[in-house]
């Protein structure tokens, strides 16, 4: 056997590095349940029917196939397999949709009559690893978290206002001061490109430029749209509707008489007005998003309101969603026709950003209050009794370990333990401190050691570390 | 494409069953993080280097292996590939420490200073998927969820008396009234075969039939024993043991004498009965566990102490651990020489007990509240705020959605939500509450209505809820 190692762009998550995933992921799952977002989880196995076709080539080119031990002796060269590993979240909704969304159970409240298996709509969130036979690099990884809350089966602009405040309330939670969800809708920028006298075959490429202005200077976009194809009539029009600048009302205003001419913009200048109003109603504070005509997203599938959140920190968009009413249908082949919205937390740029903007300072491991053992019988009891006290006090609290019989390099192993898990306190009874009555309780931040009672430790002990 | 489905042996976690997952899953975390176990993933896709020759002929068969797209026109028939899916959480775990264990890092309390990476002893907690190309059947699942709990490198009998602390009360916390922690001790059961005049190459085939008393009558075991070449003499010295009644300390106070001339076992005995003393110290409830000298556990690698819990449900023990102090050294390719000892939850066996035992009727779903909203401009803005007053005094409320414009049809849509998510409470402000300063509070389980102010409405519901 050679050296250990892992595949490339698939990571081990040592704890301090879980500690962190997981305050995001609780903090983010908390205000899921509080918006009625229920969890779903889908195998990591599907059948190869299910992705085959939903990626597009190049995605599906990434995909891991999957081949049970006794397959590997028949399978033929350039065969694809009958499994293979997830590739995203939204493919294993449309199937779960699709599966079970006409399903009728009985009714809890009324067994004799019949009741969906799933509420409609179907509010739900899912948390787990994707994998992508990408080539591995700088924030590229072949095993990933995706985080989604998605909303099937209404049109209700509510689901877009409900998700934009979780999206602000989850940012804010985990302690970003200065970000932004930017808001655009795809009917307004169908309809501006059509007013603008471009073809609808070239909405797609036009987009996908737009979408560079967050990062390129607007006359290189104008470059490379000009490279497309657009002539300077078309740019000025883009570019007199994207340039639009002052509050949300101003710019959904300057839009309207801009593109007084489509239908299709002014249905989506509508939705958009809907939203913002619906927004304030609900108290959401509006520093935290704005309308951004040059918002344009990536992915094709969007066809209503999309936003996009970005942050302070150095790491490109930490979440992002929108509309997409006809997705589910495709998805699902056919068997389920339903319209949705959602959006997706981006949680290994969350890591990143947090850790760049110093928000995981106050985070502590596992370890807060070490009681060194001895092995003297007596002595024992009392540092059982003070460990047990400290947990039923919410402490985490550790019994130090030794070799059997106890040496004196117990209690420097017992210490060097304190310091790489990082432990408030140390507490050592050995018989000296028990004859007294007392107890050393050692702060391994200041190095301080001072004398304590031993009857009242444990609740001093509770004490300091809330405080 | 044909009917959705998934892959036999594989399960969608829809909402209702995820709410109970989650539950057990958090109750765990929670326990194990007290008793100052840290969390640990690994990837799902391990090099096939890492897994291979780790799990036996039979198990080595029922690895997935894992191949990307671009390999499989290059695969040839019968060829290993480079990748396959984790197949248990113990050879991560020795991989891990074989990576990690000796690395050093900046020490957080004195960069001058070097630390180690991984604490030692490294106590670590991960619940994961692993993959098994097993036939599916009752009970028998290919993806499954492991959740093991283990510290390595320690030898002290204070690792198992935590282990087996914090699994009483995690059961405990579960709602368990009745379980018991078996436990017993291979260096005892080496010793007996020992002293019965058994060869010790039958060890592992005799083992495998005493594991089988918790099912069959001992006459059936003797039986089998007896088809394996034991004599009768032989017979007699081994269910003279195993046969041992009373409390812990007689049994074990039995064993010393009869096992009096095999040094191995009287090892057992003294550990076992430092275990029970130190249980006592720490205040585990000595009703939940007990020696039982016919606990053999099937797995060969355990050293020392052995555990096993089992509960009034039908499903087989929910939980079983021990030590094993050579294993990490196998399973690490000789890189990490360390002792370990851990304990294994059974997750599906644990839901099922649950289930079984009625343990999860207190929970509930997502929804608590659903305020219906019926898209007149000044009743959405008392709606929503009122569903942002009990968000923020906690409570799971949800806005009904409706189509735009709003039909008498979307009133019946939105009950109908209330009912298929088994909401608690549904709240109606409609033109005519509203002039009346009132709110209709419906509740959903007795289907009875009444008028509630609608000014304190919130704090009414809010309080009903907590009560």
């Amino acid at each position: 056997m050679g050296e250990l190692g892992t595949m490339g762009g698939t990571r081990d998550f040592l704890p301090d590095e879980m500690i962190r995933r997981e305050y995001v992921i609780d903090t983010l799952k908390t205000i899921f349940r509080k918006y009625g977002f229920e969890p779903l989880e889908t195998p990591a196995i599907e059948r190869w029917e299910t992705l085959a076709g939903k990626y597009g080539e190049e995605g599906e080119k990434l995909i891991y196939h999957v081949v049970s031990s006794g397959s590997l002796g028949t399978l033929k060269a350039g065969e694809r397999t009958e499994h293979a590993l997830r590739y995203d979240l939204t493919v294993p909704l449309a199937r779960v949709v699709g599966m079970y969304g006409d399903q009728m159970v009985a009714d809890p409240a009324d067994p004799k009559k019949q009741t969906r298996r799933l509420p409609r709509p179907f509010k739900r969130y899912q948390i787990q690893p994707v994998w992508r036979g990408d080539r591995p690099g700088e924030g590229r990884y072949r095993e990933f978290h995706q985080c989604d809350a998605d909303v099937v089966g209404s049109t209700s602009p509510l689901v877009e206002t409900e998700l934009i405040a979780l999206t602000v309330e989850a940012f804010k939670a985990l302690g970003f001061a200065d970000f932004t969800v930017k808001i655009n809708h795809r009917q307004l920028l169908k309809g501006l490109i059509e007013q603008a006298g471009i073809a609808p075959t070239k909405e797609a490429t036009v987009l996908t430029s737009i979408d560079k202005l967050d990062k390129l200077p607007p006359e290189k976009v104008r470059l490379e749209l000009a490279g497309k194809g657009l002539n300077a009539d078309q740019l000025d029009a883009l570019f007199q509707v994207i340039a639009l600048e002052g509050t949300s009302e101003q710019v959904l205003e300057g839009a309207r008489s801009l593109l007084a001419g489509s239908e299709a913009a002014q249905r989506g200048i509508g939705e958009l007005t809907k939203l913002l109003h619906y927004l304030e109603a609900l108290g959401v504070d509006s520093a935290y998003y704005r309308i951004d005509l040059a918002l344009a997203r990536g992915l094709d599938y969007y066809t209503g309101t999309i936003f996009e959140t970005v942050s302070a920190a150095k790491v490109g968009s930490v979440g992002a969603g929108g509309r997409y009413d006809r997705l589910i249908y495709d998805l699902s082949g056919g068997k389920a026709d339903l319209p949705a919205c959602g959006t997706s937390f981006g949680l290994d740029r969350i890591l990143a950003a947090m850790d760049q903007l110093g928000l995981f300072a106050s985070l502590r491991r596992a370890g807060e209050v070490l009681v060194l053992h001895f092995g003297d019988p007596g002595v024992s009891q009392v540092c059982f009794e003070l460990v047990r006290g400290l947990r039923e006090a919410g402490v985490r609290a550790e019994l130090g370990y030794h070799e059997e019989p106890f040496t004196p390099n117990g209690m420097r192993q017992q210490l060097g333990y304190a310091n790489e898990k990082g432990f408030a306190y140390a507490v050592i009874v050995g018989p000296d401190e028990m004859a007294q009555g007392q107890a050393a309780l050692r702060d391994l931040t200041t190095r301080r050691q001072e004398k304590i009672p031993l009857a009242t430790a444990g609740q001093l002990i509770a004490g300091r570390l809330r405080s």
